[in-house]
């Protein structure tokens, strides 16, 4: 991640969940270790994948404690394997200590998604489409998943509300039609938006197409209408398909020529990656 | 959620998580809602699961707008079903519109969580054994997923690290013994606290009771090895067992006559409940 | 100003502006006013012009004394006059004593920055160009100056970094090439963004189209090179021009056919509006 | 700028400044440069003028990255010419290009209220009066505006409504008179700070003078008026004039003798002084 | 303490004192109470004094439950008595046990401050000597300390670095001479500032009234010192004397005909006032 | 003080508090010396005392300039004379003056606290009761109050709410009894809590020792009461004496047999140590 995105906005997510973490002190480690003491630990890969967010787990020391050094041995995007030795930390042994779960607790996430978002966007090779990934994310760590997304493969649907149109159902509701909610929202947005429309049927696709819009989306349509949309719009706009797609049952989209895909999975549903610290000791 | 935790502790996630959708304006509803339009909308259940955070799922539109009404049909706790209707948001369409995705993002998390532990804790029915948590949560998420652990039917742990002693080796390396160790944490932590060590042999479990350690946590222990554990402690102290405990793993640990199982899973990995908002119209 | 950017947008920058202004306390209202006392004021106009930020000057005033009542008389975009009635503010006197510059200062910035736009915009009439702001706004007063620009019969360029492509030479020196700087703006930026190009020549201009930019900025272009960059681009692309935009130069700019011109004169020069509070007595 | 108001006071706003600019990341920049680059830039001035805020200019990258480095050929306060180079920042090209636009609007408006507060100053050149600012400073930029016009050859009046005492038409008026709420000031306030009367006639400045105030504002009054106001009030008070006071119409207030004269134009109207970073390149 | 300083100044405090005390939830309250139960407690007086902080007391609870009713029986700078009831309280049990160690810890200082001060400032009553606080006060409680000097009796000195001017021995030595350090300030300063000298030495009393400084401060003189300095000064300038005043030894200073005497101990050294909450009850 | 609690913990009240006392600037500093000016001063011990928070008082002058040196010749927990050197100061002398009301606010109340908790420990030599603090602290100052205790000799009660169970008579009430209460502290509590009950009769102490209570408060009992309390006890529960316990009175409980008492007026009522520093000068 780079530096201007980790201190702007990762920086305070961080801090957080180290406040969260240490409301006080952290009581066992003062209790027994009063003094500073230098020492090490490895930082394992106890799963298969591809490993996401090493510089948010090393950054989470660093607030710590400037001092902390991280000897990485991989870096974002590569598949690791169990057992690989990802990195080692050398610093104070109570920094090590009191920073461990949440470091941990970011690093197995982000790795979880980056190896999920990986093993879908492989079932799409071969194919002019495209994996995104959504909104679903867990709140106040949309930073992270994104990019983990990424490092996985993926790319990014819009980041929020504020960057990016998308018309749903009660928009087009509020604005009367397809027709006027398109041509609203190109007076109104950001010139630099294209300006998405969610449609269910066909009827929808022609009016989204004919009215303008830069991309429809597909929303749970059926393969065979998915099909005829896409030929309708004929690249007067790109497509995005949408609904529960997860790996099980991507399989089946990937030859209809859509140009996006987008699995809110990704982010809400993929299992976290087993890594561990070990080893620690005094040196 | 009592009022004095959601307003202490949980808002402010609330909030930052809004802001992290939201970090201009709604382009698209501001596009083509400029004015207030009072709507409806359903609240509705697609996965049956226990269902968990109806209250932060309210909160997150009545930060937005305190004027919006939720009409909850269910409570924290209950069992639900595909299809079944949770509650009724009325109020602002705008404010329905802006803050779906924050709400059920959380919504499905919690309830996610919720469902799980429920599903753990039933394999523990009719043994002497308690299911806790860990502090493996999402960071910043902790208030949340804690709370849904509860509501699954499990415990909680220290939520953190300023309010639970655990001598790990480390620690004890640093002490000298798990003897010195528990004197040293007896001396300086809070004395509401109780003191726990985590041992690996039969060795430690042995000095840590008799060090006066009030629970004892024997971690990654096959069988037979816990066993004797316990007998050893006798009563004398608290027993817990840890170690990637999950759903497919649990039975065979429930007739051993541990105290307390804890297992990270039911916060890392817990699927989402799936849950979405339908029928919004203008009333 | 829509309620839910108020909330999460436009309050935390009133609460700092009012903080900025009373420190402790309002040391002069407090000697002399120790007990409540319920008044009224005139908001006045004292010039023409087009009035903007009337919910954010009335919220002032609401954050210190949610009992404050503002009757409005005009909305954001009326033209107004000289001497005009703006609005009447009733509630505790040491409020809107201790409210008022903080607001007025709003009002009267906002004020300014919309009738600046509202005059550069009106004489774009009869044209199909566009008249776009720039990210030249006062610092920590985007969302106001932003909301201010579109009041005035403008549109918002991009919000900021985040939200908007914009490849200047200095990334397409990175980048090796405006034809690689464009394909890696696609691979990697969310796809709901089009892709800005700033070109200061025509084979710039001829690379750019090429490549697949949404949007051609034509950066300090004279007019003739503006007129063939806009023949050369046909219509496959969106055209910008750019460069010292003020109301004394822009007529030059109406006829040669782009879509859109910029200005940073309608955010970092726009005259403020007077505007003052008058007639405030018990009632 | 002293450091220690930079670092209290300052550092905030230019970091909500950034968090405005950059909510996610800079999409452009990390498009194109996923790796350090080192390179320097130049910054030039575009008009003659006074410039203000190199310091805050400098900070902005700083914060970004500590390693900037800025390289300053002149200091707040010199008088610079179009075309002069005012410093260079060597630093990595992605700070350069990301911290641009919040450091050069600081520098703009902080060099522009210097410029011309310094215009303003030199009118009154030969008198005794000494040029006031206000508090009509953009809302959370007090700060910095307040110091520009120092730089500029002004002096502050109050900083905000906490630290100094004015007592308005509305104060008097609930006191009872200017005589009362005098006295009911100089017992309430602390006790360092002195007492301002506002007064629109010449027996309030009467009452204003023997009530004992420090400080009698002159609001609106014609010339002779004032004159004669100064005449009564012979030393025993300073004396302050105000009201609509610009670069246009200050002279006819220079031979008055009055005090000093505060001026809201000094912050709210000063245009901005064109400055740009220029020739950046890789080193 | 009127609701403008409260709103902007107290209430973060009184929030993060109880995200202090509640960093997850009243562990013990939500384990025995988990529904809203309607309850009312008494507020009661165990000493004799001047009672001050009723609305922050009150506040506390407030934000915790905006229903929560306090009914007063008495107002700040009331003298009450021992076993007096000062306020009922009527709300959520939950909320008066969670609120009422941060409410009691606030108006028990307060009142201690109040009535200490009150027992100082009755001391000068008959001299024309004015009581004032300091700086030293609790950091991060300096509005509420401030105030309850005022509750009982005393006046407040500068409120902080920004908002007077001080010139100590340091700021004399970098000046040159007190005659340089005086001009320097009045040419820096907001002309709204009194300029305050700290003495020593007759010598310094003299320079500084010649040097025009319009209070001088007689820093831990002996008594006839300070007499021969307030001769020497003859109405020229304000008088202040200084240094380790208290209830025991301030008698001493009332007849030497000093202008004010300020004593650290107000704030520093003020015994609380013990204050209980007492007959809690469900109605 | 460890360095992550001040990080995570500490610095955010440090800033507040230089914040409270430098709102815009240090104007008094800044009239005189433009320009750093390297320093040095003495730290001078005013009384005879137990000497705490040396780290916090140089922690203040890092956070306003991290190039502050500060060369203690004591460490926490000395017991330091009447005009001791505790340390010297080298730095900007700006700095050092700005800085140092703040630091000795702190240090002082720390100080004091730490040597009247001295006081007090030392009357309890020979017994086996601890003496401990109570929640009864300053708010927002509990993080240096808690910790001053500890190196004045005494231990910790429970940090805030969230960290320890206290079953007061109206958390009694509401569970029914004082079995009923424990019952459900036991299973809604984490499970690294000790529970502990208030009690007032011997009554309540033989149902909370029955109830399993793991800590008995015997509350405001007489002397003989709590002693047959403590027999009725036995050892099967830790017992707690509470109840305006002072250094006055506290001798006649120290033969009782009580585990522990615990004493509001540790922190509450502790008079500052009075420091101060002396000697600055360039260098």
């Amino acid at each position: 991640m780079d530096n201007i995105t980790m201190k702007l906005n990762a920086d305070k997510y961080l801090l957080m969940a180290l406040e969260e973490d240490i409301t006080s002190e952290d009581v066992s480690t003062n209790a027994v270790m009063p003094e500073y003491k230098k020492g090490k630990v490895d930082l394992i890969c106890k799963e298969d994948g591809i490993i996401a967010g090493l510089d948010i787990y090393g950054r989470v020391f660093e607030l710590l404690d400037e001092n902390t050094e991280i000897d990485y041995k991989v870096k974002d995007g590569d598949k690791v394997k169990n057992g690989q030795l990802l990195a080692t930390v050398t610093g104070d042994i109570r920094v090590l200590l009191s920073g461990e779960r949440v470091a941990l607790n970011y690093l197995q996430r982000m790795s979880g998604i980056a190896t999920y978002t990986n093993q879908v966007a492989s079932l799409l090779e071969g194919s002019k489409t495209t994996l995104l990934d959504t909104r679903k994310t867990t709140p106040n760590a949309r930073i992270f998943e994104k990019y983990a997304v990424r490092i996985g493969g993926g790319c990014n649907h819009r980041y929020n509300l504020s960057d990016g149109v998308m018309l749903k159902d009660n928009h087009i509701g509020a604005a009367g039609s397809i027709t006027k909610a398109v041509k609203m929202a190109k007076e109104y947005a950001p010139f630099v938006r294209k300006i998405e429309v969610e449609t269910e049927t066909l009827e929808q696709v022609k009016e989204a197409v004919e009215a303008g819009a830069h991309i429809i989306m597909l929303d749970n349509m059926d393969i065979d209408t998915m099909k005829k949309a896409i030929e309708i719009i004929d690249g007067r706009a790109e497509t995005e398909c949408s609904g529960n797609v997860t790996k099980e049952n991507i399989d089946k989209l990937k030859d209809i020529g859509v140009d996006y895909i987008s699995s809110g999975a990704l982010t809400h549903s993929a299992p976290i990656m087993d890594i561990s610290m070990k080893n620690m000791q005094p040196i």
